[in-house]
C-alpha cells in the first residue's frame, strides 16, 4: 500500500479568521480527510484549527506542526503533533512535509509558507475570495522565475480535486 | 478522546544494526502499536526501519522525521513523513515530538538523541545488553544534573510498559 | 563598549541580480561598514555577494549566513560564515540576527526574509525602483496586523542612515 | 587574503563551571584570538562566557550562537550574536561553523555538541582533566564508526596549537 498524500493547509490563523473563513477551512479539512489524504497544517488556531476540526469530523488523520516545543500547544483536533522548538521557522517544515498545500486566505506567517513551497516547488491552490496578502498570487507566480502557479479554485471541493490531480501529474 | 501517546524509538541505524538489533526493534514497535500508541522515529534504516516496520504489521500509526528534504528518503513503514531539510539537527525534532523514547542501542547520532531528550527532560527507557556506545547510561544520568534516570529493561514488552508508566507519571 | 549593529541586506540572489542591483548592493554594503555596522548577509551571490564586496573594501566585519553545511559554499567576501545545514530556512535566522534590514529588490527568498522580519518586527527600509515581487510592499505593511511598514528610500546611503534611525528609535 | 579560521570553544555552562574552568577558557579564548582565529561559541555562560571574555581582552573576533530570539541574551562578550530561536538545536549550528573544536570539560549540552561534530568529522581536542561527561572521550572515539578522534590536551596554548595543526592536515 502507497504511502498517504499528505496535503497542507495555510491561511489566517486567530487573527484574521472570520466565520466565513473557518467554515471553508473546516470543509476543506473534511475533503482532504474524504480523499484518503493526511491533512498536514500548522497545528494551531484560525485556518489550522477549522481544518484539523473537519479532517477530524470525516474521520481523517491529522498533523500539526507547532512553533513551540510542547505538543500541548496544539489545536485539540492534531492526531500527531510534531513540536518544533524553532518559532515560525516551522513555516518550511509544512512546506517541505506537503505533497501539495491549499491557501485560504492569510497573512505574513501564510505569505512565508507560500515562499517556502515556491522555492520547493509544491503543488499549490487557492481558495478564490479569502482576502489577505496571499490572495494578489492567485493564478500567478510569486516571482520572475516562474516556479510554480498558484491555481485558484472556488470550493473546498474542487480545492482537494485540484491539488489532487497537481499531485498526481507532478510525481 | 485524548490525543494518542506518541513514543520515540531510537538505536543503531544501518551502520551498527545486527539482526538481533532488527527483531528487538521490530518487537518494540509491535508492542508500541499494540499499546495503541504513535510510532515515532527517525525514519531512515536499521533499528528506524525495524521498528517501524513492526509497527506497521500491528496495524499501527508510523511517523518518520527524516534529516534529508525529499519524502521518499523514509523507509516504506512511514505511513506519515516529516522530511526536514535540517539535517541530523532534526535529532532534537525527535526528542520534541516524543512523550517518552525507547533505546535499542546506538552511536552517536542516537546519543544525540539522547542529550535532547535529557535536556527535555523526557522519560526514557533502553532496552539492555543493545551495546553501542549509548550502553553506558542505563539505569544512569547523562550528566550531573540528574535531569532523568534512563530505566534499564529486558524486553520490547517490558520497554513499552515501563516507558507508558513513565509518561503517566510524569503527566 | 556596546556590541556593534547588526545590519541585514537582502534582495535578488544570481537570478534576477542585474548589474545595477549589484553596484547599489555594493555600495549599500560600503555604507554599512563605513557607520561601523556589521553586515549580515545570506552569504551566497548576486545582491548578497556585492553588499559583502562592498563591505569588505571599506574595511567593515562582513557575516554570511548560509542555507549549505559547508563554510567554502559562502561567497568570498564573507568575513565569518555560519553554514547552517538548514536549506532555505535559515532566512529566518538571517532576520532573527537582524537589528534592521535593507531590501535591494528580490524574489521569493527575499519575500520569505521580509515575512520572517516582519514578524519578527523589525525596522526594514527598502531602496525604490529595484523591481521584484517585494517592490510593492515599499511604504507599506505585508499584511493587515500593521506590524511595522517597510519605509522607502532612493539611496544606499539613505538607506543605512535610515536603517540605523529605526533602530535607535525601536530600542 | 582567506577567511580567517573560526574555532569553536564548548563545555560546563553556569550550571557545572567552576572558576578552574572559567580560568582555562578565559585563557582558551585569549589563545584563539592571539592566534588570529575567530572564536565561536554558544553565546551564553560559564564556559561560554569565559572564552569569549579572553577572546575579547585579546581583541579577538567573537561569535555567540544562541539558542534564544533576542541577541540580548548573549553574552556582553560576544561582537557578533546569531539569535538562533532554535532552542538547543543551535548545538548543531556551532559545530557546524566550526573548523575545528576544544572541549573543556561539559554535560549533555556539550555531548550534543560533541556528537554533532563527530557526525561532522570536525577535528576536536579536549583539555584534560575538566571533569565531566564529555572526560571519557578523550583520545577515543564517539563510537564504533571511529569518525575522528578526540585528541587530549594539558593547557590552552596546547588545545590551540593541536587544533590548528588538525584543521590544517584536515583541509
Amino acid at each position: 500500500m502507497p504511502k498517504k498524500i499528505q496535503i497542507l493547509v495555510i491561511g489566517h490563523n486567530t487573527n484574521g479568521c472570520t466565520e466565513e473563513h473557518s467554515k471553508i477551512a473546516y470543509e476543506t479539512g473534511a475533503e482532504v480527510a474524504k480523499s484518503g489524504s493526511v491533512l498536514i497544517s500548522g497545528g494551531l488556531g484560525g485556518v489550522m484549527l477549522a481544518a484539523c476540526h473537519g479532517a477530524h469530523d470525516a474521520n481523517g488523520l491529522t498533523v500539526g506542526i507547532i512553533p513551540q516545543k510542547d505538543a500541548s500547544e496544539a489545536n485539540e483536533y492534531c492526531d500527531v503533533v510534531i513540536p518544533t522548538g524553532m518559532g515560525l521557522m516551522r513555516d518550511f517544515l509544512n512546506s517541505h512535509s506537503a505533497d501539495g498545500i491549499i491557501i485560504i486566505g492569510g497573512g505574513s506567517g501564510t505569505l512565508s509558507e507560500i515562499c517556502a513551497a515556491y522555492m520547493d516547488k509544491k503543488p499549490m491552490v487557492s481558495i478564490r475570495n479569502m482576502g489577505g496578502v496571499t490572495q494578489q498570487f492567485i493564478d500567478n507566480y510569486v516571482d520572475h522565475r516562474k516556479n510554480i502557479k498558484i491555481i485558484g479554485v472556488d470550493t473546498p471541493k474542487q480545492a482537494v480535486d485540484k491539488i489532487l490531480e497537481l499531485i498526481t501529474a507532478s510525481k
